[in-house]
């Protein structure tokens, strides 16, 4: 593989990815891959990335369904981060909003909730 | 600071910082905060961040005189990742283009330059 899989956390090498609506440019989230999972989307067109926490590869949606078609990927100058110009289904965040990034922060402290809520979380992983 | 700077790279606890022009939502560049990086970009309203390989925090634009003027901070659902709305002077990438992800990923290895040109690295760093 091409890239530079440069970003050592807990001793796996990873790239940034970052997950972005194809049509709006909005960013949805970022997370990190291992080769692994660059190969699996590659190889399917749906997301994957590696989870820094559970330690293991995982299909973006694969509990909740809401999967991130790829049409694009796009390398930095780098080579130590990708931008995934994805079809989000349903929502990308776990929280029910359409992006993770649904909050902005007015310094020093606060954050103001100017995010756009899709789907109840509730419904999808809880009960 | 009530964001959650889990990303240890070398050591140093980071979030991870992507840079999105305010007008076209285009992704610019990513990279990673420590505190006193996020805090001198709150204070100043010029994106600073954490450099991994030279260890210290920089100013974006300190040599090439290409800053990033912050509009708005977005934060992501976990608190560790954040986006920088930006107004960028010149290119943000140092090869020239305006955005690092100039190049798009034709699988499985193949790089396709789509990127946008904007200044002569040459004139700016070199000579």
């Amino acid at each position: 593989m091409i890239l530079n899989f440069r970003h050592n956390i807990g001793g796996e090498k990873l790239i940034i990815a970052i997950a972005q609506d194809k049509k709006t440019n909005e960013i949805l989230m970022v997370a990190y891959m291992n080769k692994e999972a660059l190969k699996r989307t590659i190889e399917t067109g749906m997301a994957h990335y590696w989870s820094t926490s559970r330690k293991k590869v995982w299909l973006k949606g694969e509990s909740s369904g809401h999967t991130q078609k790829v049409d694009e990927i796009l390398v930095d100058c780098d080579m130590d981060a990708i931008i995934l110009k994805v079809e989000q289904k349903g929502g990308a965040c776990h929280t029910g909003y359409y992006s993770c990034f649904y909050r902005r922060l007015n310094p020093p402290k606060r954050l103001e909730n100017i995010g756009r809520k899709v789907f109840n979380p509730e419904e999808i992983y809880g009960g």
